[in-house]
This record gives structure tokens, C-alpha cells and sequence, in this order.
């Protein structure tokens, strides 16, 4: 039996999405394929309200992440984590040999401005990593205010922010936010099936990484930006075709729900989850800045989360167990992509049936 | 109208194949995608004929590639190249600061045991690369006669073979030749849509990179090789699961086909296309070592290429131009994946009909 998935990623892809997964074969060197790239990148700019370049990575979102790392730290990157996936970045600094220091807050808590400037008084960074929604705590970090802070008094500094769990589910004003590389995947609340990096690149950022060597080939942000610059839209790989197909028709759907209208949809989830988790149970993370795309569930209750999840599994559900060190601790269900307020209802009435709520 | 493609990848892929795409979503941290991806492991060790741990990577053959000789280069990397592909492993390891020399022969020539003994004998490397399949210049390199003189000679030197092009269309016996890396990707000869790279990975290589530091993160092949040992053959990153579903189910065609009768059907195709080519123009590559997969044709009646193209386009067929510097200078025509001699026939005789030879 399917499993409906309330996972932070993958999700539920529609069917006729799905579908686009199996076009026949184009050239990558034609026309048509540069086309189906530039159609992708201009609707990627109004998803993410931005002038940049857009570019597409045939990997995960950790590829692209390394890559605008490795590709764009001069001197010394500041990660600012909230979570597993806010170190992750700094692994891939120290798996680099790129200089970095990592700046985690206890789990559950946000990346404040106030953080941000202390650390980056000191002259030492010019790149910092932040991570807009962390899928291990349910943390949306306030990368806009973040933003503002950079662009007042550290406008040199490169502005690297992972919006892999909330970008097409959580406005993300790139251009007005200062943003130089914003970096999503498609298996998250773009509703697509895994396989595909999304990235925008600022002219900054592009600056930045002509002053690095050593950037490596696959990874490297600049050489990606030249080829398609150079060869419209073409990549110097072979891309993901089948990716790229359900990309762009699936970014039609999201711009005739209407940008505006499916952020409402996810902010309506995720009150609807949170006041259900507060009335069952607790919060995991400070209520001020809770994810709109994924909610992070203290479990007060001491319930056993794997058992629950088989459960669920035999009606036809599935959400997420605690992160790592917060396994059985905390339960995670995700409200993204195509999900609607009528699901979400539908699963949380069959956890209460299942525990006796 | 749809073209069919005889470029060297992507590849025609067929419509149940292609429908494997559009399976709906599963959870990557479950069962069901351990026994998805270990499946796909023991299909492909049967495919390269080898007990080596198989490795998948969302990202094209050129991930892999470049994870290969960052990852396993301790001293200093001997790239032999034949052509584009060729020069192109030694750029990644340019990128990353890998210790490197390039050995280029005149495009239309292999790399020969006398070569790789040659420079092996200098006694300054510990990494060889080996283009198997060269798509620019179509040779199919004597890889198995390679591996014989490293296991002779050389046995401590990590043997590195980009077999993208060839795998699944030509015998490739990666223990008998003792090759240590052995990668290609899914949009030649295997004859699935582009985006997924898969690796052998031997014992020798596995400890060669242990002791390598740098080896960065997202196509560590390190990292990836302890992870799926610790969890059952899951990645680190989320992978591309449409691609894993097609390509497990595309190995069962494969292996139903039968390997032998599979190449036997290639090498049939090969030697009909060489046939037509010397009668009509002449082979660009060396006889001996001509390719499997694909034909490279020399020019030598001065046809426009590009109106070539133009014109089977318009009869619903694709093939390739010469590569950089061979553009209009040779023309390629692929033979590889499901494509049938009757196909071929079907082709060459619109070629024929276009150009009125």
C-alpha cells in the first residue's frame, strides 16, 4: 500500500507531475533543451522574487550547498546552525579545507540578527551560511531581518542562505532579503520528485568566487554560471532532462495556485499543526519562529513515535520521528508542497484515534 | 515531433522504462529503499562482473569522476586521455589541486599497455585514469589488457575507468581487469534518462582513501561507501529515487536480454555502421580500437553536418556532429542502449537517401 507521505521530504508529488517524469528524451544540446532551461529559470525568479541568475545542479541540495561554500569563501565562512542541517554546512567547510567556524544555538532556537552582528564585528568572515528552515528542530529562522542587518552594515559580506525545505511553501524575497546564493531541491515543498538542486546567484557572490581557486569542476558555482551564460541555459554536464520537464510544468501549477495564495495555504497548515501539537502536546521549537512548513512536536506524552508511525503506516500514513539526537524525543510532521488543510486533518484525526487522544 | 536519438546519450529510452519514472514517492530513510538500491547493487555486480561494493550518486558521470581521483589520489594522478572525456579527468583534478599529468594521444588513437607501462615505470604515480569508451573520437580503449599489466606491474596503483558510455553496451569485467573505479551513468548504454551515476569501488581504492585528506563532502566516495555500509545501502543525501526505480527495473530487461546476447547485439550494430562508413566515408578512429557503442565518421566528402541534422530531423532522427575541434570534420552516430540493427538499417538509409550517396 502507499504510504501518504507527511515526511519533511519527499513528499507527495501529483500524478500529473509524476507523469512529466516520463517525457521522452531530448538532446541536452539543443535548442529545445536550452529553452526548457530558460523557461525553468524565469519562473524560478518570480518564485524566489528575484533578478538573479538562476541555475540548476543535478544533485541534492547538499551539492549546491558545498558548492557555493567551496566556490565563494575568500577568507573565512561563519555557519550559523539551529540544527543538523546548519552543521552539515560546516562539515562540508571543514571536508574542504575551506576556513570556518560554526555558531550553534541550542536546538529549537533561532539564528537572531543580534548573533549575526556580534559575530560578524569581528571583521573575520565574508560569507555566512544560515539555514531558513531547519527540518531537525522546525525552526524558520528570520533570514529577512538577517538580511536587512547585512545589507546596513556588512554589505561585503557573501550571503549564503539553504532554503531546501521552504522555498515554494514560505515567501522568499531573494532580492529584497540580500540574498547571494539561495539554494532549494525539488523534494520538498516544490512537490517534485528527488534528483535536482535549484540555486540563485547574486553578481556578489560570482565576484567572490573569481577570487577563489581551487573550486573544484562538478561543484564549482562560477564555472556552471559561465556555461550557461555562454551556452543559454545548456550546463556542462549532462542535466537531469526528466527533472527538468516536471520542474517546469509543476512551476505552472504553482504560479496559477497563485504565489500568494500557497504561501496562505502552508501558513493555514502549519497554525492548524501547532495548535494541535500545544493542545496534545508541546512545541519543540520557540513558538515565535515555527516552521510554516514542517512542525516539530515535543513528545510530553512519552509516547513510543516508532510504534505510532507503524500504525499510521497501516492505514496509509507516514511522518517523520525525532532528528538524530532528538529520536522518540520529539515527532515531526510535515505541511508542504501539494498538502492541503483537509489531509492534514484527516492524519491528525487518525494519530489521536491511534493514541487515544 | 519526436526525434530519435542517435547522439551518444541521452538515448532512446523505452516507454515502460521511461513509466518507472513516475513511480509515486517513498521515503528515503526507509526499508523499502534499502531493498530498492541493494536490488539495483547485485544487478549491477552481475552487470560488471564484479564483488566490489556498487555506489549510486545523484549527479552525472562527472560527479563520480571527479569523487574518484580527489578521493583516491595519494601522491599523483597519470590521466590518459584519447579525447574530451580523457582531458576532462584531468581538469577535475586540476580543480582540485590534485597532483596530475595529462598523457594525450592524437584523437583518433588509444591508450596503450606500452603507454601506461611507460609512464607507470617512472614510478611517480599511485592513480591511473582510463577513458574505456570515448565518445568524442570513438575508440573503445584495451582497458582489460590495461588492468593486466597493473595487476602484473603495478598492483598498487588505484585504476580509475570512466566506462560511461560503454557499461551495459560492451563486456566490462571489472575483477578479471582489476579495475578499482569503474563509473558511468545511466543515459548510454544502460538507456535510462540522464541524472543518476553509478560506481564499483574496490577494497585497494577504499584504503587508498583513507589515507587522503580533503577529499570534500558531497562526492567523497569515501563518506559514501562507509554510510551505505552503516545503513543497508541508504546515501547520505536524498537520491534520486524515479531514477533508481527505472534503473532497478531496467537491469531486470538487461539481464532478461542476457549480458552476451546484449553485447553480441552491439557488436553487430558496431560492425554494420563501420561497414557503412568505409564504403561511403571513411572511420575517423583507428579500426582496431573502434567503439562498440558509437561510430565516429570522417568527413572526407565535405557534407554540411549541421544540414545533415537538419534534414533527419525532419524525418524524426538525431545524430551527432563531431565534438570541439572535430565539428564538421567527422559526424557520430551512436548505436547503443535498446536501439536494434533494424533501427541502425532505418537510419543510415535516410542518411543515404539525404546525402543521395
Amino acid at each position: 500500500m502507499h504510504k501518504k507521505l507527511f515526511i519533511p521530504g519527499p513528499v507527495e508529488v501529483k500524478n500529473d507531475v509524476l507523469q512529466k517524469m516520463a517525457t521522452p528524451m531530448i538532446g541536452h544540446r539543443t535548442k529545445e533543451a536550452s529553452k526548457l532551461q530558460r523557461d525553468i529559470s524565469e519562473k524560478m525568479m518570480k518564485l524566489f522574487y528575484t533578478k538573479n541568475q538562476v541555475m540548476l545542479s543535478t544533485s541534492s541540495g547538499s551539492g549546491l550547498m558545498e558548492g557555493a561554500v567551496r566556490s565563494c569563501t575568500r577568507k573565512r565562512a561563519a555557519m550559523f546552525s539551529v540544527g543538523a542541517f546548519g552543521n552539515r554546512w560546516y562539515d562540508m567547510a571543514v571536508g574542504n579545507n575551506v576556513p570556518a567556524d560554526k555558531f550553534e544555538v541550542e536546538w529549537g532556537n533561532p539564528t537572531t540578527p543580534e548573533q549575526v552582528d556580534e559575530v560578524l564585528a569581528t571583521g573575520k568572515y565574508d560569507l555566512i551560511t544560515v539555514t531558513h528552515n531547519e527540518t531537525s528542530t522546525g525552526i524558520m529562522n528570520p533570514v529577512g531581518e538577517i538580511g536587512k542587518l547585512l545589507k546596513e552594515k556588512y554589505p561585503d559580506v557573501v550571503f549564503c542562505v539553504d532554503t531546501v525545505s521552504s522555498a515554494a511553501g514560505a515567501k522568499i524575497e531573494v532580492d529584497e532579503w540580500g540574498i547571494d546564493v539561495c539554494i532549494t531541491s525539488t523534494q520538498k515543498a516544490l512537490a517534485l520528485p528527488p534528483g535536482l538542486a535549484i540555486c540563485t546567484i547574486s553578481e556578489k557572490a560570482i565576484e567572490a568566487a573569481k577570487q577563489v581557486e581551487n573550486r573544484g569542476f562538478y561543484l564549482d558555482l562560477l564555472k556552471l554560471y559561465e556555461y550557461i551564460q555562454k551556452k543559454d541555459h545548456q550546463y556542462p554536464s549532462t542535466p537531469s532532462t526528466p527533472h527538468m520537464f516536471a520542474l517546469n510544468y509543476q512551476l505552472d501549477r504553482i504560479l496559477e495556485e497563485g504565489l500568494e495564495n500557497r504561501f496562505a495555504r502552508h501558513i493555514e497548515m502549519a497554525q492548524y499543526v501547532r495548535a494541535w501539537a500545544k493542545k496534545h502536546f508541546e512545541l519543540f521549537p520557540v513558538e515565535e519562529y515555527a516552521s510554516n512548513t514542517l512542525t516539530n512536536v515535543k513528545n510530553t506524552k512519552g509516547i513510543s513515535v516508532a510504534d505510532l508511525n507503524k500504525k499510521l503506516a497501516m492505514r496509509g500514513f507516514m511522518i517523520s520521528n525525532g532528528y538524530g539526537k532528538l529520536k522518540e524525543k520529539t515527532f515531526r510532521i510535515a505541511h508542504m508542497g501539494e498538502t492541503t488543510l483537509l489531509e492534514i486533518k484527516e492524519l491528525l484525526e487518525n494519530i489521536e484515534d491511534i493514541l487515544g487522544l
